[in-house]
């Protein structure tokens, strides 16, 4: 048996997405750049890709920029407002993305101010503290909207207030929550919005930036006029339409479901002894449990060899050791912050899927917790932990 | 009859590649980033795609860096060593894409000393002038290695002498040149090389930088530790083990095909009155030929109407109604300018496509400059000229 409950890192490709990139591959290859009827056939899928996402978020169709990556994304939101505002000041939590958090530290090198903002246990930022923090020159505050490895899920219409009250503009990186939470930029007042396909069932290598009419932004990757002269590069089309193919695969009946199998994992985990939730208003599809007394990579490394690819914070941090910044910041112990798994479902997960992990992560758990040196009592040591 | 003559803008992906773009798309869908089974796979398939376009230019597997595009391995090769010479001077051409000129553009206004090159006639840069250019705080030198437009291969083995003599970075973008002309990191003293999947039968949205080892650069995407920690962002596993299928394809057979139909083309075009051949050591797939008394975009529009495709500069430029910069560097008035047509050809290319090409060619010449007023011997004028 072969589960996948790692749809937080990537997802498998829709059937129906594949059929349309395979068009895009073989018959309509053309270059959107290009005049005659290969590009005008190109250039026509990519407009109406860029109308189908813009609906999605209430945007307009201009206001979509396409990028390789909801990290690039990213990295054109923050650094793109930033180097027009040289030294100046933006704000962040300290549960962002490895490409908003490591870009604010880029900055933070050269010369800006940064304030990382806290979050409680349940990794909500405190929005006292948020607009308590927005001094005259801040430029920009950037806050996820639902977090990566434990699924919180911020409340950006109140973040947007405040952004809009105090007249800086908000960028949010929506990766995790797109079309899985509702998203209206302008009931929300998003300036700057990064999205990404392979979340979504969508190819991997595409990625969008949402720019607020009105807001301008440098460029990131210098060269032709593409993307409204806002990002240079053939534009990848056969991604480009399998990801808006993507978006409108999306139904409300697949989050109900995911919810259903997600409840359901989380009761029957929650079942195990010494186990405890994290994160509170999580996305349908996750479900971040630690587990004490076990390292989360051995607990992985078993669950793997039955089948069952989970991971144990978010893929971009996985060759880390270091314990994950966003547990930490909800304040997980080293030791239970080591110990925590994420399980991320998708539509198409099944039932006898859920029922399968259930079944296996009790007997994983107690074997593992059988060879436990903390486990058993011995008092913990640091050095010695790190060897075992 | 559909015909395909802009292969220099974009081609159409080889069956084989789709083969395994798809494969990677629904079954082996895994984040190689991730630790479990799903994602050792696409790791596996990320390192065995590296070790292949290693091997294609002679390079060290870590030497090779997936980008999304040849224009983003541009900006990253030439702003990542920019930015860590803060102020100092670079030398490129007036013939390269725009994806070089642009970028070069944009560390100008922010207090870089660029050069650009002159070329003669035929799109060569002149080696004297070159080396002469080269001061005490020069930093990188980047040229195309073939034109986009005109097709003419620089000599870069001579180039990397210099600049390996003068202790200087050497940069190329050989996007048009990769697997049409041989590359050989090591011998030609390269430093960083820009390559692209879409222009050799691998799908769009994938890029390679080479950076040779010891040469540091910084990121211009933030994040994960992707890349060798060199590019943040999932990396595009179908996209990048789709190019390295495009690259194993690649046979010595097809360069001589094109050559063939290339110098059929060529002769058949050129024996239409007042016509030119542009550029020189030219790549197999690329004829240049300028119109006199035409426009081309009327040109690339009639042979639009039969059926056949074509270019009338690079499709990067395309939007532009400024003369190809790369015509003007290599003298054309601005009259010849705007009356010629790149056709490039591909693999997939046929004898009995060219024969069509050649007679329509000669009809659409004909009936055009029927209705010039500049054939007819009108004095030539501007405004009129611009309206007619």
């Amino acid at each position: 048996m072969k589960i996948y409950l790692d749809n937080g890192a990537t997802t498998k490709v829709d059937p129906e997405v594949v059929k349309v990139i395979n068009e895009y591959l073989v018959d309509k290859y053309g270059n959107a750049s290009s005049l005659h009827q290969f590009g005008r056939e190109a250039k026509e899928a990519l407009e109406k890709s860029r109308e189908i996402i813009a609906r999605k978020i209430n945007a307009l169709p201009e206001e979509i920029v396409f990028t390789s990556s909801g990290s690039e994304a990213d990295n054109i939101a923050i650094k793109e407002i930033a180097f027009q505002n040289m030294g100046k000041h933006i704000i962040t939590s300290k549960v962002e993305h490895p490409a908003v958090l490591d870009t604010c530290k880029f900055l933070e090198k050269i010369g800006f101010k940064i304030t990382y903002l806290n979050v409680d246990k349940n990794g909500f930022i405190d929005l006292k503290q948020l607009e308590n923090s927005i001094k005259a020159n801040t430029i920009l505050v950037s806050i996820i909207h639902a977090n990566n490895e434990i699924g919180t899920v911020q409340n950006i219409k109140k973040i947007g207030e405040i952004c809009k009250r105090k007249k800086i503009l908000f960028h949010t990186d929506a990766v995790q929550s797109f079309t899985k939470v509702p998203i209206d930029v302008k009931k929300d007042n998003i300036s700057l919005m990064s999205l990404s396909s392979h979340k979504i069932h969508g190819p991997k290598g595409v990625g969008v930036l949402f720019v607020k009419k009105g807001v301008k932004i440098g460029k990131l990757i210098h060269g032709g006029h593409q993307e409204n002269n806002l990002r240079a590069g053939t534009e990848n089309i056969p991604g480009i339409v399998g990801f808006a193919k993507a978006v409108e695969l999306q139904k409300e009946e697949h989050i109900k479901k995911m919810i259903k199998l997600r409840d359901k994992l989380t009761k029957g985990l929650l079942k195990i002894p010494s186990t405890q939730l994290n994160g509170d208003n999580r996305l349908c599809n996750n479900v971040s449990v630690s587990f004490n007394f076990i390292e989360g990579e051995a607990l992985l490394t078993h669950l793997d060899f039955k089948g069952i690819a989970v991971s144990t914070g978010s893929a971009c941090t996985s060759q880390s050791l270091e314990p994950s910044h966003v547990l930490m910041a909800i304040g997980l112990s080293h030791e239970v912050a080591h110990g925590t798994i994420r399980f991320t479902l998708s539509r198409f997960t099944t039932e006898k899927e859920i029922d399968y992990t259930i079944k296996n992560m009790k007997e994983v758990v107690k074997n593992l917790r059988k060879i436990s040196p903390i486990h058993k009592g011995f008092k913990y040591n640091k050095e010695e932990y790190k060897h075992s």
